[in-house]
Formats: C-alpha cells, sequence, structure tokens
C-alpha cells in the first residue's frame, strides 16, 4: 500500500510571528504517529520579528523560509516547488504568521489579501480533489480563498475572528480545542487549537482528530 | 493532591543553535498529558545564529532567552529566578543549544566547561533530592557536572560523545529513540532523542518514558 504524505506549509517559527510551534508540532507528531509522511514548505519573503518574552514588534526582519526551517530540523522546501500531485493532502499549522505573513488579515480583517502563492497551493490542492487541514488562526486563509464556495469551518466559539469569516460567505461551526470539523463536500477539516486551548495536550487532541479526518477524505 | 511542577531549561529554539523543537515540546506534551505542570526557564546570553536552512554558521546573534520564549508562548523566566524549592524536578531538552550555548561541549569536547549558573541549577536541584531529565546531546552537560558521582546516562549507540562521558567518569548504557535510562541512586533519567531518532514520535515516546521515570522518582 502506498504510504499517504501530506504536504505542511509553515510561516516562520513562533506563536507572534510565525507558525505556532505546539501546533506544527503536534500536527506533524500527529502524521508521524500514524505512519504519514510530511514534506515542509515555506514561502520565501521576509517578515517583522516579534520578541517573544515581550510579544513587542522589534525593527527586524528575518526570511519566513529560513526561520521555518527551525521547525523541521532544516527538511524544507520553498512553496513554489510544491505540487499537489505529489501530496495526498495539505496542512496549515495556525500562528499568527498565517495572519501577518501569508495574508493581511491581522492588518486588514475581512478586508485581508492572501499571498499569491499561497492562494495558488490552496487551489491547486482543492482543484486536485485533496483534503486541506488548518488550525487555529489559518482557517482564515481558507475563508479568503474558499468563502464563495461557503465552505464549513471553525475557529473555536464565536468571536469576532469567526464574524469575518461568516462576512466572506463561510459557515461557521463552534468547536472545542479537542475537536475538529469537517466540510466533507469541499474536503477542509479545521480544529481551533489555541483560538480556544489553554494547555498543550488540548492542541495535540484537536491536531489529531484534524489529521484522522484528513486522513478519512483521502480518496 | 499537590500538582507536580517541573522545570525545564531551554538553550534557544531550534536544533542546530537553540532547543531541538521535537524535543522540547514532546517532553512539554508528555508532561501536560500526565496532568504535570511545567515552567521554562533559559539562561540570558547572546549565541551564534545558524540558518537553519542550511545548518551553516551566520554572522548574526541572538539571545538566549527571547529565542527560546517561541517554544514556551512567551511564558517564560530568567534562569537566575530558578528555585528548586518551587519545583519537583527540571528537565533538560536536547539540541545542540546545549552543547554551545549551555556550555562549551561543542567546541573543547571532554575539556568543556557549563556555564556557572546551568551548573548551579543542576546542583541545587541534585541537592535538594529531586530528580533530572536531560535528552539528546543534553545528558553531556550531566556528564560534566556530575562525572566524579559515576552516574549512570544514555547518549544512544555508543559514540565519540558516550566515549566522552565515560572518560568524565560516566557510566553510558546503550538506549533506543523511544526509551529512557534511569540511575535510581542520583536520580537522573536520560533519553537520546535525536541523537538516534529518526522521526519524531520516537522523540515523543522516549520523552514520555524519561517523564514517567522521573515522576516515578519524585518523592
Amino acid at each position: 500500500m502506498k504510504t499517504t504524505t501530506i504536504a505542511v506549509i509553515l510561516a516562520g517559527c513562533g506563536n507572534r510571528d510565525g507558525s505556532e510551534t505546539h501546533e506544527t508540532l503536534s500536527a506533524l507528531l500527529a502524521m508521524d504517529r500514524r505512519g504519514i509522511n510530511y514534506k515542509c514548505f515555506a514561502p520565501q519573503g521576509d517578515f517583522v520579528v516579534y520578541d517573544h518574552s515581550t510579544m513587542q514588534p522589534t525593527d527586524q526582519k528575518r526570511n519566513i523560509l529560513i526561520e521555518a526551517a527551525r521547525l523541521c530540523r532544516g527538511d524544507i522546501q520553498p512553496l513554489c516547488a510544491y505540487k499537489p500531485s505529489d501530496f495526498d493532502a495539505l496542512v496549515l499549522p495556525g500562528g499568527m504568521g498565517a495572519a501577518q505573513n501569508w495574508s493581511t488579515y491581522a492588518f486588514e480583517g475581512k478586508d485581508m489579501s492572501v499571498l499569491p502563492e499561497i492562494e495558488k497551493a490552496l487551489i491547486d490542492t482543492h482543484n486536485a480533489g485533496k483534503p486541506i487541514g488548518a488550525m487555529c488562526i489559518a482557517p482564515m486563509i481558507l475563508a479568503k480563498v474558499f468563502g464563495s464556495k461557503h465552505i464549513l469551518l471553525t475557529l473555536g466559539s464565536r468571536c469576532d475572528t469567526s464574524e469575518a469569516a461568516v462576512s466572506m460567505g463561510c459557515r461557521h461551526k463552534e468547536c472545542p480545542a479537542t475537536e475538529a470539523v469537517t466540510d466533507t463536500e469541499n474536503k477542509i477539516v479545521t480544529t481551533p487549537a489555541y483560538m480556544v486551548a489553554t494547555h498543550i495536550s488540548q492542541i495535540f487532541d484537536g491536531a489529531d482528530k484534524m489529521i484522522e479526518q484528513v486522513q478519512s477524505l483521502i480518496r
């Protein structure tokens, strides 16, 4: 039987300016425990660095891919090399990098735009009939790209972010941190992670449910 | 019943110049799943940044504690604030930060020295009768500090690093990535992690065994 392989897109390394580290590692661990291979990608380009001991912005910039490499021991490719035909599914961990480095959601809310290479990766994956999983704030990227399809997603509890997703055309379902929401028709699975979680074990449980449901949607 | 709380010392964020991200998150997850609270600490001071997409050193420096904060959502204290009396045990994840930022093992091998505040934290914890867990290359710090006590530890397979530990007075026991080695008398538990592991799920299994054995040594 062919081994399942899932692509993961990263946004840096750190909850305030990159991919949330607990969420990313929980997704990778959930895949590995299920015998699923993963391969990490990241867009190029610089981002504004936040000091994670104070959560304040600094005047430094760093490269998204180079910092994301810290989460996968350097085994990472530029997102432009991603081909959906090489993978069975695509997963987006959360973290503010999704809202700042992949998109302008942090600055423009529902008027956000998405980095063209992120949008292309998502549309190509969806058009190839392959499932997409997303955690925490990353579902907002799906909301922008697939809102016109009225996708079902979760951002945890009803909040400003879930209202923004609804205003883009999405259907929002409340969900605890340890569970995931599946839009079977559109093959989209989301879990709220640190939108509502307080503990890393909840992050792992939600990531594991997301991966389980993504796996069940793979043809 | 009083909740168990374990202190974790970090060395940055990334396998090549800080705390290994998979190892750190696996240790935190293993604790949280067992209902153990954790609190992270890091020494102050700068370290040489490695580009994790090439694993080459750069001419940049970053602060150990500020980068380590990326692994614990900013909930971190300077190591000088660590008091063994507030905790039930101490855990050291691996990563090259242990060999470069906490000590000079990467440059001086068995002639290494250890940062005084790391050495003090370890000796104070040991003298308070509390267990210490360490992963991957971090047991070399214990080898330097406690070699004269002939501690039993693992660095995975027999290798130059295990030979260096033996030359410092330690007893080395070979161990697979998914297991841990306990020195009951000295209350030291070690797991080899990426000294021998090839997959993140092995890292979690080894971390979980380490935490289980640390927990069993808590009075």
